[in-house]
């Protein structure tokens, strides 16, 4: 059996981003990896719990850390398919989180590199950041949703 | 009856603070008010729930959304006896809080003007800050805590 790669772990964060189609949320979807495995998934969750906590990258390490049974989360890779924003990039950091594999770049709101860089501001802890995998599926996914708001 | 100050609501804060006292938690805590009444109240819980996402801020944000119904609090302010880190300063942009008072500066991880200040970085809503209320008692609760863990 072939070694699973980043775009294999984000096509799930594309499945996940899918769950938030009964509800009003902009589908996001986020997956975390621990040794190959797939231990915790959120989506969006923001209209449909009526919380600003919501996101799905926070949906997620809330599960894994329930998962693990730690706030620390290191030795893990987080997957989500847009760019994180500040208070999701900030849990990442909080959580120890190794590595995090985004789809879609965020301008408006991507602080891991596009709007501002989370990873050159002296924080205590420095994630290793890959961007852009299955970045047209991921970005896809947000102009369908946005295109039907519209309609 | 006088009108209640900043430094009363931030007394509130320092009393919620006081309730990480059973676990091994950093003692900080928040409280948030809208229209003069405190509508929601949080402390450190991250030893306590084994989650990193357990900042006073956002358990008393998670609280606050529960008890409007929304993810917006706009018209809100938020007391926190140490100033926010960046999870929780995005937590803050993401729910629309108006105004954030903060006691002790953060040098390691404060984002609303300390280490950084996610005021002037762009973010799609900028909230009013206001430091050092009652920075004594806040620095107090903290130095009295690490005190006792070093001993």
């Amino acid at each position: 059996m072939r070694k699973l790669q980043h775009s294999d772990y984000m096509d799930l964060a594309i499945e996940e981003a899918k769950r938030t189609h009964a509800s009003q949320d902009v589908p996001i979807g986020c997956v975390i990896v621990k040794d190959g495995c797939v231990i915790a998934r959120g989506h969006n969750t923001r209209e449909q719990n009526h919380t600003a906590l919501g996101h799905a990258e926070i949906n997620a390490i809330a599960a894994a850390c329930e998962t693990v049974g730690s706030w620390r989360l290191s030795g893990c890779t987080l997957y989500v398919t847009l760019e994180p924003c500040p208070m999701c990039m900030g849990a990442i950091i909080n959580a120890r989180i190794d590595t995090v594999v985004f789809g879609a770049y965020d301008v408006k709101a991507g602080c891991a590199g596009t709007l501002c860089d989370f990873c050159r501001m002296g924080f205590n802890h420095t994630p290793q950041v890959i961007g852009g995998i299955r970045e047209f599926a991921c970005k896809a996914l947000l102009s369908e949703f946005f295109e039907t708001l519209r309609k």
